[in-house]
């Protein structure tokens, strides 16, 4: 591993940040965050990615540097001694550079263009495509490129891409919201509210950095909710940075009986929900509405046509991945939740705890069957504790 | 209130570091630190109280910096140009010294004694018969007092005793081990281990520095624990300061309905156990047993004959103050932790939490019974949170 200086951790952690600006909008793509230093260690452009089908974040660095990127030639026939502004500069970038021509020509190519020196790159595409073939590109054209200067934060960036690109499944979250005793209602439902409003903005910002927001026919029918990002209740920073954004956060629900219709607030407005069933629904005829069959299974998972079935949740995710969703925030009951732990199809847990004690008789949070073992508890890990408003949010890792 | 410099500060913190170290030991006694610096700013003595019936914290320091208290005036005989060491220095001290004779002279009389030119002061003492008297013989004797540095970090040392001085009820804490859904044991009763090894061993830290472990004769029979202080699973620092102290804590078990006897393991040791009950218990007669008659309650605390009956909490809790008891470490079943919480006598909730999901099946942690309002939920707010090994250590204390 190459020796970076402090300087180096000083620009990249400006990449990063800038990445960060990206989390509400770039899906599907990546968060991607690039700097660029002169010769004399000057800042001379920085740029982060904004939203698919718009300039990565090279592009964006190089342009606000006074490169125009993918013109060398151009520039070469008019002056043959152009010298690009970016000629001799250093990269920070926090993903490799892609090498691919998408909806915009490859930005190694461009690094190259720019006379770039050396490019700094905090974490390799996790693309199994593009992976390398980034920095072999910038290699091959003599540029130095020193990789993994935080690395581990990079890759949290975009855990939930990272995710797709290996398991071809999309980073599934639960999120909970309990009493300290990890209760979601009393025991007739009522459950305005347990947490305190900073958890509710909370979740406006969780939904509006989701690919998607997945609940049940149970919770549609139960609360009528219109599980979308409210642009009004995002603090300002968030709303103007999600409003790069193509479109709200798809709805997808699983609805194994066919219990909806056209009526529930989810089928109001012009934002796509995915509705997935055994058997197209016809009552469902809203102009949003994407229906999806798949496979009745036993709770274990496998097929049957025998009672207490439920909806293949494996088939679901990958059709999901598919569709290129990167992040699954479930906002749903004990039951789907419950069955989403059960099968292993859950990421990541974050419960916003209330300090209050609601009691043995009140709702239980997930429901998993009857455990005969403590063996067969669902394993997790702290991974973050804050204090949001008078709650706690805790974010834990589902262990495999 | 005084201005206090940086070197103030300095001195009282290192008088609350010693106060701390009492914490396994003084009771009934609060904790108390003090410090003495010379004219020159040199520490010359330093003391804590370490056990009740002992030299307080400021005539330990007197002798750590040379000086005998009360012998002064056999000092004066002996030489009339007597000069203590102490002459002209300051006292900074976590609690106002005290102004009677109990097992120990006046500690106020020590330090002017000890021609101390200033005392500075972090909190007053909280026992209305004491309060403000030190400080009043101490100014009398022309000596400068300041009060009030560092007095929320003081306080918080004194939490059980202070609050026994002010309402004449011990400072109850409810210790709860859970899921991250809340969950205590599976629906048969498995519960080992649902929290890790280092949760066990900051229970044990926590049972050592209490005066009293509660529980009901549901955990004894369920569990048949000892419900002492493991000395040996300590941390070293513990149980070295652990046996300073004069005995185990006691064990204060709830048993209204006799269903305990000698058999169990907390009656077969030499340590104290005080057992509640309606009417004597002919079949605890082992040597360590006190058992102490109560009236019986309605669920709502008012007495009774009729069925549905508790032994009245309150009168329990009043019995315990009276003997002295500041702090009342608690681990019991839902049952009881939910009817101490229902009644209002649990100032603090420890939860440890594991990260683990049981499910809804499992049982829960609080038995409060059915709540038809959030209102009723019983409100905390969060105090604390550290990570303990893998687990969670939440602190709340509860709203009254």
């Amino acid at each position: 591993m190459p020796k970076f200086t402090k300087i180096d951790a000083h620009w990249m952690s400006i990449a990063l940040k800038l990445a960060r600006n990206g989390r509400f909008s770039t899906m599907p793509n990546p968060n991607v965050g690039c700097v660029i230093v002169d010769k004399n260690g000057n800042l001379i452009g920085q740029g982060y990615h904004q939203k698919a089908g718009q300039g990565h974040a090279e592009v964006n660095a190089l342009l606000d540097a006074g490169f125009i990127p993918h013109q060398h030639n151009a520039m070469r026939q008019r002056d043959p001694l152009f010298q690009p502004v970016t000629s001799g500069a250093t990269a920070y970038v926090t993903l490799e550079p892609c090498s691919h021509t998408g909806k915009t020509p490859p930005c190694a190519i461009a690094l190259i263009e720019a006379q770039i020196a050396r490019v700094v790159i905090a974490s390799v595409d996790s693309n199994p495509e593009v992976m390398n073939k980034g920095i072999a590109l910038l290699q091959d054209a003599g540029i130095q490129v020193d990789t993994g200067l935080m690395g581990a934060e990079a890759q949290k960036l975009n855990t939930a891409f990272n995710f797709r690109m290996t398991y071809n499944k999309p980073w599934v979250i639960v999120k909970l919201a309990t009493s300290i005793d990890g209760k979601t209602a009393l025991q007739d439902g009522q459950s305005k509210w347990i947490t305190g409003p900073k958890s509710r903005v909370n979740v406006q910002l969780e939904r509006a950095c989701s690919c998607a927001i997945l609940s049940g026919a149970d919770t549609v029918i139960a609360d009528n909710p219109k599980l979308n990002v409210r642009i009004d209740e995002l603090p300002e920073f968030a709303s103007s940075l999600f409003q790069q954004r193509a479109a709200q956060p798809v709805r997808v629900i699983i609805d194994g009986q066919n219990r909806l219709h056209n009526n529930y607030q989810i089928f109001q407005d012009e934002h796509k929900v995915m509705v997935f069933n055994a058997q197209h629904n016809p009552l469902l005829t809203a102009n949003n509405i994407e229906q999806i069959q798949v496979a009745l299974v036993d709770p274990k998972g496998n097929q049957t046509t025998q009672p207490r079935q439920y909806l293949d949740l494996q088939a679901i995710m990958h059709v999901l991945a598919e569709k290129q969703i990167n992040r699954v925030w479930t906002e749903t009951g004990a039951a789907l939740s419950g069955a989403l732990l059960s099968v292993n199809l859950v990421n990541e847990l974050i419960v916003y705890q209330a300090p209050m004690l609601l009691g043995s008789n009140a709702r239980s949070a997930v429901n998993i069957g009857q455990l005969t073992s403590l063996r067969q508890a669902i394993k997790t890990e702290f991974e973050e504790v804050t204090q949001v408003g008078s709650d706690l949010k805790i974010r834990l890792l589902i262990k495999s």
